[in-house]
């Protein structure tokens, strides 16, 4: 029977393939001769000499290509981003830039390409050139690779939330619920704006519907965060991978108009080291997971050339990796993290002042100072006035001011990239909840559920259904939320956000 | 060390608890005693006697709540619906209605709940009263079930696609191109719609603002099939487990405004009966996994009382799985489904003509017919006026009409529910698909990406990058779409799809 394989199978693991296949040695020069292979995959060069064609292969399964030798009676439409099936056999190269390589016999074309037309040239082409292709940029063989690391990480997550029994949830993506009140909220409606006659602006032809479908003026959501802690306190520990948004006119490294939030919330949890544990945990089992693997060799290939530009060095990468898989990640309140600021010799552009945010260059002294410059930090206990409505005010915090100035919440910072994660406890007691509310202005009803305007009519608060989770049995609870689309960039060292998604959506670009 | 553990260790896994523990017989009955046991969980009911209260516990991790035989003297704020911490011994009950219970010492009210405000009652509820009740719905313990059997479904497609190198994909949700032309799209913009001053329609203040956020019209999407396609041509295999949307005005037991869509695409397949196969392992795979599982056994649990109203039977359901777990499941052509149908007795409200669609009734017909009332059934091959124009022509069909009729696609009956999947070969040719764009009044452009018009800048065809795929390397492949939630509500017994998601919306109702 002929063998047909995708390209990992092949490429690189020959001598796993003659192992298991019973071939090692089978030729004079201790590599193997496979006949009648049948490889599927797409031409990424051809190198055209007057017998034989040198064509590299491409299926996506492999940062490297496969080389075929191709004789020019089998070459004829065998062209660059071709889709072509080719058989022949697998044999030890002459050359010196594989092992082995595929001598053809026969080669079909199965999706034909015009060479001179084709966008994806055997060339460097920079991440803003392929950002422009985005339904052809997977073909690039680092984009392909990315996307197939992204697909493994999510199965390693999807085991380690499993094993531990968390309950894997599909939190909405249409919502009522703004969730942080922060605004920069996509409004979905179904009426038609006629996409077509944007010349005529003053068409009075959305409120009205767009408010109709629902009855109610509904958004793509921000964080699955308030819709976690209701089914928290159904199920117990609870986890999502799930899209969200923010449309901020914004065009950096960092910044994404959709992309995916890892999210989790513990229930029955009063000590937020669970939480951090929980985090922990669970970054230290994917790098130990993956550490090894053929996609993470791939990803820590040397980067060379051109592409250089655009990624952070594979030492830096692999130093990140360790750095997550270190035991134990130093922990420190923001007061402590005050303190350390203000007794620095370092001048920074912003004076540490006890009740402002870090600032990015605060967070970097931090990061560098704690963490030895490879381990990951907490930083805890905020200042409440910077935080958001919904978390514990905190109890006790060592060296700190007044309880209820600071609140349970944490931020992870990461050498080279600081905050990649944040979570909290969650102010699970009603009158603190609508104390906290009303401080920011922020106006909850008092009436419950069933009196006679229960929180699922539309009401002016569009949150009273997340205070009514504490009229009933609220224990306390925490979790936390990570950037996906940012966890790739750091692991895999792409500098930009915009290229680890399959289709990136950012201000002024949602193409496809 | 003090014990504290979910519920789901504790009730019905005594036995193998005990064993585990080391416990097995240690008391005169058989049972074991365990004493210094914590347990968290959410009151369900509170049954007081003059020096106990008896009070039943729930965690979300079973369906059958523990028992707790609570002392007066610790029974205060232990009230329907409040969290607490129960500190006691397991021992074996007295009741008939379990064999253990906890003989509480103590008990902490973590969470309080007002008896007389809670809105889920020790009693039957309606379907339709939790739907209105969104936040507290998944207390309610079917529901709760629901949504640890949807976990479960995730985890299991994960490790089924993970096992066979399907690299799972993210495609996007928001979209630049309306895949079928359907129309019923909910569209997204940025600006604000100022949703508390919905008493003044007229104020033209969308449009404009709505295109220019990503600088053309944009959409949630419908399908993530187009984007899969790019993907496949790139990586191979691919899946998505992906939220999409349907604008509908309907409120239906089968249809939702937001749901989950399970798709792949296969890479380098000309046949269509790979992709059928991979639609029969898969939902094989998903069936024989979970058989037997607690959460499949709590599932199948006898239907009691008014709660049967809205459910099918625990028969009906095993038959379903039964049926899913089946060998080798009857394919057939529409043609030859429309020969099946001409030459019935039956009576049919439509008569059966060749070019039109299967009715439910003639789909019922086939699905008993042919599959003998147990087994799925694939129809394939449809008249390709009835289908979508990315549907590749048949080359041949046996006993059909010319070829060019009907085309390479399938829907898949399965029994009670018809349809619950549909696939196809997609028109991998160029000028086959632009043809059949035109057919249909689309109009694709002519010019590659790379002319002076390129299809990432926004132009009046907004599929012209799909055309695109088609201009190099373009193997044959084809792959499937299955309604996620629709395959909670089969393999469950649920009649309506309003009750498996979490949160659902559809036309009029986006609570929370």
């Amino acid at each position: 029977m002929a063998w047909a394989h995708s390209l990992n199978r092949v490429i690189g693991e020959t001598q796993r393939f003659e192992h298991s296949l019973g071939l090692h040695g089978k030729n004079s020069d201790g590599g193997c001769v496979r006949d009648d292979v049948y490889i599927d995959g797409f031409v990424r060069s051809v190198r055209a000499q007057k017998e034989i064609h040198f064509v590299t292969l491409s299926d996506g399964s492999s940062l490297e290509p496969l080389q075929a030798v191709v004789p020019v009676s089998q070459a004829k439409g065998v062209t660059i981003g071709s889709a072509v099936r080719l058989h022949g056999s697998w044999t030890p190269s002459r050359g010196s830039g594989q092992s082995h390589e595929l001598q053809v016999q026969s080669a079909t074309v199965l999706g034909p390409s015009d060479p001179k037309t084709f966008p994806l040239q055997k060339k460097f082409h920079t991440p803003d050139y392929l950002r422009g292709l985005p339904h052809l940029r997977p073909r690039a063989p680092f984009n392909s690779l990315l996307l197939r690391f992204r697909s493994e990480l999510i199965a390693s997550l999807t085991r380690f939330f499993t094993d531990r029994q968390f309950n894997q949830t599909h939190t909405p993506i249409l919502t009522s619920s703004d969730c942080e009140g922060a605004g920069e909220v996509f409004h979905v409606s179904a009426g038609d704006p006629s996409p077509s006659s944007s010349s005529s602006p003053s068409t009075p032809n959305t409120p009205k519907t767009s408010n109709h479908f629902f009855r109610r003026p509904v958004y793509t959501t921000v964080s699955a965060q308030l819709h976690l802690e209701a089914l928290a306190q159904a199920l117990g520990n609870v986890w999502t991978l799930s899209p969200t948004f923010r449309a901020e006119q914004s065009n950096t490294p960092r910044h994404l108009s959709e992309f995916y939030m890892l999210e989790a919330e513990m229930s029955f949890t009063d000590e937020m080291d669970s939480v951090m544990d929980l985090v922990e945990d669970m970054l230290r089992h994917i790098c130990t997971d993956l550490a090894g693997s053929r996609v993470q060799t791939e990803v820590f290939a040397e980067r060379k050339g051109d592409r250089a530009t655009y990624l952070h060095t594979a030492e830096q990468v692999s130093q990140r990796w360790q750095g997550l898989m270190q035991k134990k990640w130093p922990r420190i309140t923001y007061t402590e993290a005050m303190k350390l600021l203000e007794s620095s010799k370092k001048e920074f552009s912003f004076s540490p002042v006890w009740g402002n945010d870090l600032t990015t260059e605060h967070e970097r002294y931090i990061a560098t100072e704690v963490g030895g410059g490879n381990s990951p930090v907490f930083v805890t206990n905020y200042p409440r006035d910077i935080k958001a409505f919904y978390m514990r005010g905190s109890a006790e915090d060592r060296n700190a001011p007044p309880p209820g100035m600071t609140v349970d919440c944490f931020d992870l910072l990461v050498p080279d990239f600081l905050e990649i994660a944040g979570g909290s406890m969650r102010e699970h007691r009603l009158e603190q909840l609508q104390e906290s509310m009303r401080a920011r202005g922020m106006t909850p009803t008092i009436s419950p559920v069933n009196d006679t305007k229960p929180a699922t009519e539309p009401t002016e608060n569009n949150l009273d259904w997340y205070v009514d989770l504490r009229r009933w049995g609220c224990p306390p609870h925490g979790g936390f939320g990570l950037g996906f689309d940012r966890l790739v960039c750091y692991l895999t060292g792409v500098m930009s956000i915009q290229d680890t998604p399959a289709f990136p959506r950012w201000y002024g670009r949602c193409d496809c």
